[in-house]
């Protein structure tokens, strides 16, 4: 008997996922129907992106599994409504794509690219920039993107740290934890970059109080969660020229409204949310690799901690 | 008796090294006289920039070794006045500072980053980029600064091969050899990135023909020298959008005159002559080394082959 799987999310999603998911579960093996519905009882597994209208999971009385198709998972992990194990997604793709989009914008950071690239007086300055091994970088946040962020900065030469709520221990980073952490790594950072969690502990990470004890002139880019930032005390602090420049890739209202500050800023850069993003094909085998593991009774990849938040 | 060190370089130089050099001979247990001039029959070893006003070595009659502390030798190479070995500067500075600014540009055009930098319409189009797997890379002249970048952004995931007069062989890094072998390179590129050394042979590598060959709508980088590109079939192949963008620290003339219409190519940005730059303290570990090993006895590190002209 086929395994019943729900593909809940937008429409537009479909079109991605249509023909790469039969063909990942066909690679494992699976006996699959895969639909866009099904009678809820009937139901084992739900693929699912958070903004799908499917809300309240008390009809699907024979869940297995909700298999987040996104990294975050702040908009269902208070669903009172979902008994099942949730998992979200850690693929290849969503982790690479954010290591080189990290990558990107710290170097651009580090290199004063932007004044190059935008140069209408001609200015010819060949003042080189520092080496990496005198920048310090430091990711706040080093779960598993962020790690893998902190661990090619390292590479390429960077003096990184990574400050996380329990304390981690790391080779080539210098770990920080707790409240006193915190404020440690924040005044040893010219560049931060953001990829906590969003949790009610975690909201307003970056205040006016911790970027003040960021260094002058230092950098912020943050690719995780829009409301880390409390963004009247970012530009507040970009106003004052204490935070150099802030690149974002994520906005407490997305598409960021067009009569938002951050558009204008002359410091701010704004990306559309692309830092890092689902690829259908590296999906779709995380996808059939928890469906084998949950028809084999075997425990789920990446099960989210619905207390913790993550 | 101390060796006599004579640095020959222009007065700015002098500034830099005054101090970190003897640092170096110290650090090392050289016994050093370190000046800006001597008599020239007294001369061992001078430190040396091309555009130093010595350019007749003649009366230099007892000189152990010229050591250049620029990578590029191509404006001593050919001084016949020079019998005594020439040496080229390989420095962690340099090299790191290299992969850097490749890196970080390499990274720029994969994530198509100016059209977010420069953004007045607040275009809001989230269209993530592809992998860095899928992005082909190619480095022309895979030397100690070329091979260096190749590594690192094998090591980020791109897809990169190398183009040497030579053949190579190496594990992560597809390698191409000879005239049929950089046509395959060029045609295999969605960036080409020039580190070459400039050589009769070298000069105009990237002409009109070569820059056919390169898929459309791909991205030049040049790092190394600036005759290596004929500007004009570059400028033509901007303009005719087959080349995307290219992006040029070395120019035919430095600083790039105002008038250049790379100036204000809207496809085209000018940076100047930073992507590499020789580190004092780096470096000066580096001379002390030769020095040590040209009182010893022993081999000179980075000897120039002068028939190769590098």
């Amino acid at each position: 008997m086929p395994a019943n799987v729900l593909f809940a999310a937008k429409p537009e999603r479909w079109d991605q996922y249509r023909d790469v998911l039969p063909r990942a579960f066909e690679k494992a093996g699976l006996d699959v129907d895969l639909r866009l519905d099904f009678a809820p009882e009937e139901v084992d597994y739900i693929i699912y992106a958070p903004n799908s209208e499917l809300q309240d999971f008390t009809p699907y009385t024979r869940l297995k599994a909700v298999m987040n198709i996104w990294a975050g998972v702040e908009a269902i992990t208070h669903n009172e409504t979902l008994k099942a194990p949730l998992t979200r997604m850690v693929d290849f793709g969503l982790r690479q794509g954010m290591v080189e989009w990290v990558t990107g914008h710290t170097l651009r950071h580090h290199l004063g690219m932007d004044a190059h690239i935008v140069n209408p007086e001609k200015r010819w300055e060949p003042t080189p920039p520092p080496l990496a091994r005198d920048r310090r970088v430091t990711v706040l946040g080093i779960g598993e993107l962020g790690l893998a962020c902190a661990e090619a900065l390292a590479q390429l030469g960077f003096d990184v740290a990574g400050w996380s709520r329990r304390q981690k221990s790391h080779e080539d980073i210098t770990c920080y934890s707790g409240a006193d952490g915190l404020k440690d790594a924040l005044k040893r950072s010219d560049i931060v970059i953001l990829l906590l969690p969003l949790t009610p502990e975690t909201e307003n990470t970056l205040d006016a109080e911790a970027l003040a004890l960021m260094p002058r002139g230092s950098f912020v880019i943050n690719p995780g969660r829009g409301p880390l930032i409390d963004d009247g005390a970012l530009l507040a602090a970009l106003d004052a020229g204490h935070i150099a420049h802030a690149t974002l890739d994520v906005f407490r209202r997305e598409p960021l409204p067009g009569d938002h500050p951050y558009w204008t800023h002359p410091s701010v850069t704004v990306t559309p949310h692309i830092a890092s993003e689902t690829r259908a094909e590296t999906c779709a085998e995380v996808l059939a690799e928890n469906i084998r593991r949950g028809e084999a009774g075997a425990p789920f990849l990446h099960v989210v901690d619905r207390a913790a938040g993550y």
